[in-house]
């Protein structure tokens, strides 16, 4: 016998406030780097991933999407949401509940150091490939974990983008828009943290169909330069 | 130059409430099931996902947990986070981001009617392989769309599964703990909504080592009783 359920309103029930976090990562000189932001709150001085307030009227997309117009000057790119986290300690200031995405932006995009002004940086990210959390090498040479849960959800990122290598051209977000087979194996070896042997790499790639072969070389090369590729 | 940031606290910005929505399925009789309850509410007499409110002291995995308990009297088996739905206008009470996971269940573990008691009910999917969303067919008889966004939510989880099916073992947690390989091909076939050939889907099943036969025949078989089969 089921009872009548009773119908309570939605101010019965406090609520949490809820957040977009954002691991942006690109690859820069061989290495996988997140935009790391320094905080000026309750934890004063540790790192974090940029992130905000979902605003009350906007939807968690159009959230990111300021987030990436505000923290990075980009208009847009590949961005995908990642998990939400949720655990009730995990922000000291009260109940925060995050909603993660990650966003993949080609370094050359972010030249210029237009995200490095005042408190964001581009830091390499340091990745073991055992269960420890990521830990991120700060502008002046020390290696630092991320504030709050921040460690998790960037691990989670790594974790998201590696399994996705394997089977789609989710690389690809991370280069220009004509690139060498080498700065695409770079690519992957950044975010593998491990070497690739080259003549299986490119076998695999080519054969999958994603890229095609433009019939230009690189320029500035000093020496043999390389095939020009784009995506299909 | 970059301006000090002015640190606000978290009151300062309005709060949405958050639920945690549960696509619970499983495959009974050949056919994809998922558990829907009839509102009382604001959509009063529409068929919708079960779901609760996220309690303040609770982890989202917490809350799901709760809801296997009180909504399918079920102590766990698989849960995964399916995706965050935060859309703006998707709950016409009010701001409501929806935290969605997906729960598969094996048929026998369903038995009894345990969860079909008063207002819920374990109802056939209607998936389209078209871009449409799916539908759920009611106890009556009748062909109907879920409520708020949770046609777009169910969809979801159908389309993770779908994907999983391909390089995992995911649709042994839809089995006993013994099963057929035509069991397995049944779930297979439900989840995908399509026939496969036979003698393929074996090899392949079989290739990957996630099955180990056990030697067993099953009981009941009126004709050429087939192998029993475990996970590995």
């Amino acid at each position: 016998m089921a009872a009548k359920r009773t119908v309570r309103p939605l101010t019965d029930f406090d609520r949490p406030s809820v957040t977009v976090d954002l691991v942006l990562l690109t690859v820069r000189d061989g290495a996988l780097c997140v935009l790391v932001i320094r905080r000026e709150d309750q934890v004063a001085g540790e790192w974090a991933l940029p992130g905000g307030f979902v605003h009350i009227d906007e939807s968690l997309d159009e959230t990111v999407a300021r987030l990436l117009r505000d923290k990075a000057h980009l208009p847009g790119g590949f961005v995908e949401q990642l998990y939400t986290f949720g655990k009730p300690d995990r922000d000291p200031r009260g109940r925060v509940i995050s909603v993660a995405y990650y966003a993949l932006v080609p370094a050359d995009r972010l030249e210029g150091g237009i995200v490095e002004a005042g408190d964001l940086a581009l830091t390499k990210v340091e990745a073991s490939l055992s269960g420890a959390l990521p830990a991120v090498i700060l502008p002046d040479g020390r290696l630092e974990r991320l504030a709050f849960d921040h460690g998790e959800i960037l691990k989670m990122a790594i974790g998201r983008l590696r399994g996705k290598l394997d089977y789609s051209a989710v690389g690809l977000e991370l280069l220009p828009e004509l690139f060498t087979l080498r700065q695409l194996q770079d690519v992957h070896e950044a975010i593998l943290g491990a070497r690739l042997a080259k003549p299986a790499f490119r076998r695999k790639m080519l054969d999958r169909g994603f890229l095609k072969p433009t019939g230009l070389l690189e320029k500035g090369a000093a020496f043999r330069p390389a095939e020009l590729y784009r995506r299909v």
